[in-house]
C-alpha cells in the first residue's frame, strides 16, 4: 500500500537538506548536499538533480504529490528567490520553475520563516490553529503571520518581515541599513551585539568577558544557565524589546499563539520569560492574559525540511 | 422586479444611522435615532424596533437578506459590544442576538473601522482588493487589516487595533492608560493634543494662538489650508508619526492599498502627503515605492451606514 508523500527541500545558506515525509510529518528518509559548493545555479540545480532523481524513483513519481522549498528571500506568488544576502547567487533565481521542470514535480516555493509557519500549523506546535505568529530567531529574526487559517503573504509576497519592524526609534545600525530594526537585537547576532556593547561600557564581573570578540549566543546562554547576573540581564534586554514589539503586533492580529523558533528561541525560559513579561506590561489590556508563547513543536535537525514539506500539502 | 437589499446600522456615539442599501452600494432609503436619548439599552432597543419595524414591512422581509451593525468595540465573534467608552451603556451589550430576535432577520455585528474596510472593498476604494488596511482618524485611531480578501479578526475578534500600537516609547499618555499610543497623535484629538503642547512651549506667531484652548482638527486644517506655517508644521508631525508606524505595518501585512477614512483624513493631502514621505522614508527597500495611499471612496455622510450594511452581504 502505497501512502501519500511529499519532497520538503530547505535551501541555507551553508547547506541544502531535503527529505521525503509522510501526512503525519514523518521523514521517510532524507540527505543534504552543499549550497556553497555551488557557486553557478547551473551547478546547483545539476547537483540537485543528481541527488533527488534516485530518490524520487525509489518511491515513486507517482506517489510525490509535490515539493515544498523554503529559502531566504523565498517568494511564494513569484516562486523565485530575491537577492537573498545569505545564499551565494545574485539577482532573481527562479527556483520554483526551475524545480518543477527538472524533477516533473510541481514544485512551491516559500521563505523559510513562512515554511516553519506551515510546518507548525501541519505537523507542529500550531496543529488547528487558525491565528498565530511564528518567529524564527536565528542569526536574523524571521517571522510567518497566519491569519483566518491563511498565510499571510501580502499583495506582493513578501509580508511577514517582523525582523525589520523598528524596534528602537534611531536604534542601532541594522544590515538593511535602516535604524533599530528588532533583528538588530533580538536575533543570535543581536544579543551579541548588545554583550560587546555593555563589555564595553562597563566594567561588570561577568565569566563572559574572556570571550570578549568571539562571543556567541550559545555561550551567552551558557552562562545565564550558570546564573551569570551579566548574561541574565542580557536576556532580560533582548526579552524587552521582542516583548515590546510583539505587543504592538498582538494588537494588530491577536494571535491565539506565539511560537518561537530557531538558535536562540532554543534558550527557552531564559529569553521567553522575559518577553511574556514584556509582552503583557506592553499590551493593551483587552489582549492581556490571552496569547500563548510557545515554542517550536517540530524536531529541531529536521524542522526546516518538515516546515518546507508542508507547503506541498 | 425586487432586488437584494441589506440594512445597515451604524451606532454612533452620538446618533445611530441606518439605511436600506441595495448590491450597488446604494442607499435606497435611510434614517436616524439617537443614541444618547436611550441610557438603558431597553429603551435603545424599544425605540429601534419602532423605527426600524416600518421601513422593513416597507421593502418586504424576505427581500432583506441581513442586516449589519457597526458600532465602537463590537466584537464580530460574539456580536456584543464590550465596554464600549463612547456609548452610554456599560458592560457587554449583545446587540447582534438582540437585533436579530427582535427583527426576525440575521444580524451580523463588527466594530466600525472593520466595517468601514468592508464597505470600501464592497463598494469604495478597495474594491477588488486582496490586501490593504483601512486607518480611521477621527477622534481616535481604528484599522480594519484585510489580507487574502479576509478581514483579519484574530482569535478573539480584537485584531486591528492600529490605534494602540506604540508610535512613540514612553510617549503621550493615551486614553487607554498606556504610553505613546498611534492614537495619542494621529486623530483629530491628538493633532489638537500636539498644538496646545507646541503653543505653550513656543512663541511662534500663528493665527491658532488665538483659539489657544478651544481648538479643533478643523481649525488646524483652515490655518494650514492659508499658509499658517505651524498649522503646517502640526501636520508635518502628525504625518511623521503615522507614517513612521504605516512604515512597520506594511512590513507585516505588505498591503497593496492603504485607505484613510475619517474626519482628519479629510485634511487629503496636507496630511497624506507628509504620511507617505515619512512612510516611504522609514520602510525597508523591498516595499518602497508599491504601497498606494488612497482616501475613502465611501460618500461621507453615508459610509458608516454603507460600511456595517456591507458586513450583511
Amino acid at each position: 500500500m502505497t501512502q501519500p508523500l511529499v519532497l520538503g527541500i530547505d535551501i541555507g545558506g551553508t547547506n541544502t537538506s531535503f527529505g521525503i515525509v509522510n501526512r503525519r510529518g514523518e521523514i521517510v528518509t532524507k540527505g543534504s548536499m552543499s549550497t556553497t559548493g555551488h557557486p553557478s545555479t547551473t551547478d546547483y540545480f545539476a547537483a540537485m538533480k543528481q541527488v533527488l532523481t534516485p530518490l524520487i524513483d525509489e518511491f515513486g513519481k507517482e506517489n510525490i504529490n509535490g515539493i515544498g522549498i523554503g529559502a531566504p528571500n523565498g517568494n511564494f506568488f513569484t516562486g523565485e528567490i530575491v537577492f537573498a544576502p545569505n545564499l551565494p547567487w545574485r539577482g532573481v533565481i527562479p527556483i520554483a520553475k526551475t524545480v518543477t521542470d527538472m524533477l516533473g514535480i510541481k514544485a512551491t516555493l516559500t521563505n523559510d520563516a513562512n515554511a516553519a509557519a506551515i510546518g507548525e500549523m501541519m505537523y507542529g506546535a500550531a496543529k488547528g490553529m487558525k491565528d498565530f505568529i511564528l518567529v524564527t530567531l536565528g542569526t536574523g529574526v524571521g517571522s510567518g503571520f497566519v491569519a483566518n487559517g491563511q498565510m499571510i503573504y501580502g499583495h506582493d509576497g513578501f509580508a511577514g518581515e517582523l525582523g525589520h519592524v523598528i524596534a528602537v526609534r534611531d536604534g542601532r545600525k541594522c544590515g538593511c541599513g535602516r535604524l533599530g530594526c528588532l533583528e538588530a537585537y533580538a536575533s543570535a547576532t543581536g544579543i551579541v551585539r548588545t554583550a560587546n556593547e555593555w563589555l564595553e561600557q562597563r566594567n561588570t564581573e561577568t565569566s563572559l568577558r574572556k570571550n570578549k570578540g568571539s562571543l556567541t549566543a550559545k555561550m551567552i546562554q551558557e552562562a545565564a544557565d550558570q546564573g551569570d547576573s551579566f548574561a541574565l540581564e542580557l536576556f532580560d534586554y533582548t526579552g524587552k524589546i521582542l516583548g515590546q514589539t510583539l505587543a504592538d503586533m498582538v494588537a494588530i492580529t491577536s494571535p491565539e499563539a506565539i511560537i518561537f523558533f530557531g538558535g536562540l528561541a532554543q534558550a527557552g525560559d531564559l529569553l521567553l520569560g522575559p518577553v511574556h513579561r514584556y509582552m503583557e506590561e506592553n499590551m493593551l489590556n483587552i489582549f492581556q492574559n490571552k496569547v500563548a508563547l510557545l515554542q517550536s513543536a517540530l524536531p529541531d535537525a529536521d524542522a526546516a525540511i518538515l516546515g518546507a514539506s508542508a507547503l506541498a500539502w
